[in-house]
Formats: structure tokens, C-alpha cells, sequence
């Protein structure tokens, strides 16, 4: 998932900015206040667009509108991904995104998105409600007018369609393969021509044999683009996006001049919608792995412990030469990589265990 | 974790009780309303109680004080497993607790905490969410006139310390350990003299010998009562509550009669809580671990994968036995099977997969 896939996507929102315009401000006549929520989503996008709607509704239905947020896709208010300086200024008052959309005010917003061989959703949520995590957030945002939350969360997501078997990393040597971001540049470290390709062009690139391979989302998102009609291999896990965090940022002045209560109706809507979304996406991601199996024949196929060990390594180096940078990247980092430590000791414990556990022989009902 | 962890706690929330009776009500003085929550924990018992006074304290900030939510610890109002009754007949207005101890009134309960290789946390919430799950506990409920809601979550928990290995299941044989519930049922068919102790007599019981193992929760709680003090091996992973869902059920008619965006600020908060539940106790559990290995020398154990199978076979056995009494809860049993075969299918590419791959010997950071 990245900024470029939604180039496309763009046109849609202009496409249904008409009918936004139309939308009924009755709260404003009763000296209500509108918060304005630009996204870098398509309208209705499954699971992305629609969380931040369901977001905006929360949040009105829990003031019973003193707060009505009205959402404008990407493309309606502003172009997705100007919707961090239109909050920043105060064009608009808040944003759903991904922060690493934003890595060109500062490579720091990635660790609060995701990272290469980075934290999963659970882990992200300890670590920014419990471990540290928002204070840097807060003073990384703060110096762009903004105060961040987490809003969302995709989990894991799956490592890629390819069109032949990777068993070594002799496969990986030219391939061309759609990976953007900190991913993409790993797998230029292992020999890969990883390109950075719109959502909407992937289909045709791989049916015209213009690239071998992509990674996109997950089953649900997979699904609905059709990959599974032109290549036959869909591999786990993705390394490159272990549970990216959707976030939102608000206008920092609009935020201070918040009522106690109004905060805390936005800062709980943020909580449970980052929770929500998780749900969401593992509940699609069961149903329609469900259907690429059996509908579709798809065969899945895991990456060797080889592969991903020299992904593994090209991932540290990668994010480590991310953060090298400037001293707050630098602070956030250090932060992440403590985090990150202890939590692989837990989940070793833990949910890994488990789920280890889980796959032995045993009947269960 | 079970009910009669909590028979010592309660005289704490006892002895609490004078302060807590001089808590300022100004809010009904304005025509405001009160919201008494009960809850099966003593008074700040850490992730549990303190969880359920976070709940408390966002419901009343998020609506200005319109609803004051008062929280009420183990026996402060009523006896903590008289929560249930408490609120079903209008004696308070909302409970906080775990459904499982409500199996006395339907088997169907124990599926919204947790059962014996059952669901994880993130699980729980795709099946409550997303998968069909809240609208049975919905209709579970409403025949006791409660509406239901998830509002926390421990995650897995360990497997239990003991004073000797584990290395096949002839170690099980008699050995007394303290496991509670349908976990202690299935360690009885693998041979085992499993016995349900109050938290508070665990300690003194494993020092004296009267028992040679307990499980507890994990890392955060287990340190806090020492159990390293008498016991050598930690196990892992918690078979027997691999994501044990914290619950608030509200009376029906209290629920009903609130406008929509009270109801709206219900809802969201309790799923937020869910959420920052589990961000804690995998924050504390990491740091908890951290302290038991370098300072107390804890010596961390896994259960070998005969045992677990063994142990996976006797939990199907339990689970399917607990559901078969009646149609309702063999309908929820139905719904949770299901959504479990796909949950496994799903994870297994995803979060367990990737975690597998981060413990490869590659350099990160």
C-alpha cells in the first residue's frame, strides 16, 4: 500500500465530489460545529475509505453532532496526498491516512505506520498506548500543528502474487516485482527491480508479462483487484507491512480549543475505530483466502527461511539508514527498536506460541 | 483466572468500601444520570479493575458528566459473582467482569471469554465484530435482559509455573496442579489432579507442596505474586486461555431507554477499552518477562508438541462436551467452530508466519 496506488483512486473521489456537495449541514444552522476530514482514500474504499467513514459517524452520533465530521475522499477537498499540509494549516481540520505518506516531512512518520520486519498491529497498539510510543508522536506531529492518532489498522499483510516459485534467492535476482516504499528498497538490496506501480496499473502490468510479481494487501483487497487470473502463486508472509496503522491527524489549534469532553469523544472514537478496523480485515481476510482457495485454486506458498533472512537483514539496514537522519527519527527509532525487542520475547511466549500449538494434528471438534 | 480467584479479594473491596461511599455525586444533583457498575475485581486490581475504572472514567468524560459511571469493586455493592444478577435485576445498571463466570446460567458464556485452544484476542474481536459473534451473544443475553459488550482483554496467557519438568504427558500424571475451569477438565483427562485454589492461597499452597504448579495470568500479575520465589520452570504457551475477552453487560431496559448518542458513547468506549486493554497487558507482560528472566532467573519452558496434542485432543473433547447441553449454546458452538477453522487458516499466513520469520538469525537494528 502505498501513496502511488491511489493515483487512480483519485479520480473516483473527484468523480463523487458532486454528490458531496450535496451534503445536508443542518448542525451548522444550529451553531454546531462541522469538522471538515479530508482522506487519502477513494470514496467507500473497502476497509480504508470505510473506516474513516465509520470513524466520522462515531464521532457525530457520540456529540449527537456538536461535532459533525464530514468526510471528503481523496481528491474532493484536496489531492490525498496534500490532506497532511491542508490539516497542518487549517484548511481542514483532520485527516485519515497512513503516516507514511508523510516520510517527506520526516522519515520518523514511518515507524507509525509500519516498517520492514517492524511491530504488528498488536504490538503497535502497546507500544503507542503503553510503551512510549505517543509522547514521540505527539512532539514529532506537534512540530506540524497536528495531533496524531492511531485509526486504523490493516494487520499483516500478505507478501505477494509472482508468477513462478521463489526457492532461493536466485529467484529474486531481476525480477521485476511492484513492492514501493522501505520494501521496495530492500528487494532492491537482494537483487530485485522492484517498481513502484498505482493500484490500478498492476493488473495490466502483470497480464502484459511487464512485471512478474506484485504485492498488494491482503486476501480481501486481492481478491476484489483479480490477481489470482494471472498468476498463480500468492506468498506469505509480507515482511514489508507486519500491521500498518492507519492515522489521524488533528488540526492542533482546533484540537486545543476542544471541550475535555469533546477530546475524549475523539481520542475513544480513534481507539475503538483502530480496533474496529483490525476486526475488519481479518474477518474479510478469513472469507476471502477462504475463496481464493477453494474458488479460485490458488496456490500458497511461504518463503523460504534463506529469503527471508536476507530480507530480514536488507530490512534492518533499510530502516536503520531511514532513521539515521535527524535526531527526532533518530529518538524514535531507538524507542521502536527497544519496543520491538522485548515484544519479539513476549510474542516468542505468547501468541506465536500459540499459534504454533495450534496447528498440531488434534481434532477439536 | 477464574471465580474463585477473587473470594480473598473481596475483602479487600470490602475494606475499600467506607472511602469509596463518600464518592461526590453532584452530577445527580443537576438532573444528571448514574450509571452503578459492578465488577468481579477488587479495587484496582491491576488490567482488570483498573481497566474497568478507565471505562468508567471515559463514558462520564466523553458525555460531560450526563452519564457518571460509578464503579463499584468486588462487594462493595453486591457479592462479585452476583454482578450478573445485580444488573440483570436492575440492582445496578451495568457489570464489568468475564462471561465465563456466568456459565452457571448457560454453557454459551464461556465462548465470549475464552475456551481450552479456542480464539485469540485479535480473533475474538474479528468473530465479535465482524463474524457474526455479537449478534448471538446479543440474543444470549437479552434473555437475561442485558445488552453485551467486549471491554478488555489479558491476551494469551502462560502456561503455568511448576516445580519439575514437563517432558511427556507421564509427567501429568497426578500431579496437583491449580487450574480452574474447563482448563483444569481437560489436565484432569490427561491424568492430572487439577484443583481450583483462590489466588491468595496459591503462594503458601506451592510453598507447602499441597501443589506443584499453577497457572495465573502472565508475566505482569504471576510477578507480582511471586511465584519465582517457589517455583523453577515458566511454561509456555497458555492453552487454556489463549485470549481471555473481558465483558460488561448493561440491563436491557436501562440500555433501551438511553438516547442514541449515549448508546453511541457506550459502544465506542467499550471498544475502545478493548483495545487499550490488550495494548497494557502485552506492554506489561513484555517488561514483566523482562524482570522474571534477568533478574529472578526464570527458567522459560515450552511444552513439547506431544503434550500439546494430547492436551489439543482432551480441549475438543471439553469444549464440544460444554456445548452440547443446550440449542442455544450449541448454535454459538456452531458459529465459533466455524469462524475458528478460518481464523487458523488465516493466521497461520499471517501474524504466525511473520513472527516465525522475525526469530530467523538475521541483524536487525
Amino acid at each position: 500500500m502505498n501513496r502511488r496506488h491511489f493515483l487512480r483512486g483519485t479520480a473516483v473521489g473527484v468523480a463523487g465530489a458532486a454528490a458531496a456537495s450535496t451534503f445536508p449541514a443542518p448542525a451548522l444552522a444550529q451553531g454546531r460545529r462541522e469538522l471538515k476530514m479530508v482522506t487519502t482514500w477513494p470514496k467507500n474504499f473497502p476497509g480504508l475509505g470505510t473506516g474513516a467513514e465509520r470513524l466520522a459517524r462515531r464521532i457525530t452520533e457520540m456529540t449527537d453532532g456538536a461535532l459533525t465530521v464530514k468526510v471528503f475522499a481523496a481528491g474532493e477537498l484536496v489531492p490525498p496526498f496534500e490532506s497532511f499540509d491542508a490539516v497542518s494549516s487549517g484548511t481542514a481540520d483532520l485527516y485519515h491516512g497512513a503516516e507514511y505518506y508523510w516520510q517527506g516531512k520526516s522519515k520518523a512518520f514511518n515507524f507509525f505506520a509500519a516498517v520492514p520486519f517492524g511491530l504488528t498491529a498488536t504490538e503497535m497498539n502497546a507500544w503507542i498506548h503503553h510503551g512510549g510510543g505517543q509522547a514521540l508522536w505527539d512532539e514529532l506531529s506537534a512540530g506540524f500543528n497536528l495531533k496524531p492518532f492511531m485509526a486504523g489498522n490493516t494487520g499483516v499483510q500478505m507478501g505477494g502474487w509472482f508468477n513462478k516459485e521463489i526457492n532461493s534467492l536466485e529467484d529474486y535476482k531481476g525480477l521485476k516485482i511492484r513492492m514501493p516504499g522501505l520494501g521496495g528498497e530492500v528487494l532492491r538490496r537482494i537483487g530485485a527491480a522492484a517498481v513502484a506501480l498505482p493500484g490500478g496499473e498492476i493488473f495490466p502490468a502483470l497480464q502484459s508479462g511487464a512485471i512478474d510479481a506484485t504485492e498488494w494487501v491482503g486476501p480481501w483487497n486481492d481478491l476484489a483487484f483479480g490477481f489470482y487470473k494471472v498468476t498463480k502463486y500468492y506468498y506469505f508472509p509480507g515482511f514489508h507491512e507486519p500491521g500498518t496503522t492507519l492515522g489521524s491527524g488533528v488540526n492542533l489549534k482546533v484540537w486545543e480549543e476542544l471541550s475535555a469532553s469533546h477530546k475524549a469523544a475523539i481520542d475513544v472514537a480513534m481507539a475503538a475505530e483502530n480496533s474496529m478496523s483490525l476486526a475488519e480485515f481479518n474477518a474479510r481476510n478469513n472469507d476471502a483466502l477462504d475463496t481464493l482457495r477453494t474458488k479460485h485454486g490458488v496456490q500458497l506458498r511461504q518463503f523460504s527461511d534463506d529469503v527471508l533472512n536476507a530480507i530480514g537483514e536488507a530490512s534492518g539496514q533499510v530502516v536503520a539508514e531511514a532513521a539515521a537522519g535527524d535526531a527526532m527519527t533518530r529518538k524514535v527509532y531507538d524507542s521502536f527498536l527497544a519496543f520491538r525487542k522485548k515484544a519479539i520475547a513476549w510474542s516468542r511466549l505468547s501468541d506465536q506460541a500459540y499459534w504454533n500449538a495450534r496447528l498440531l494434528p488434534f481434532k477439536y471438534g
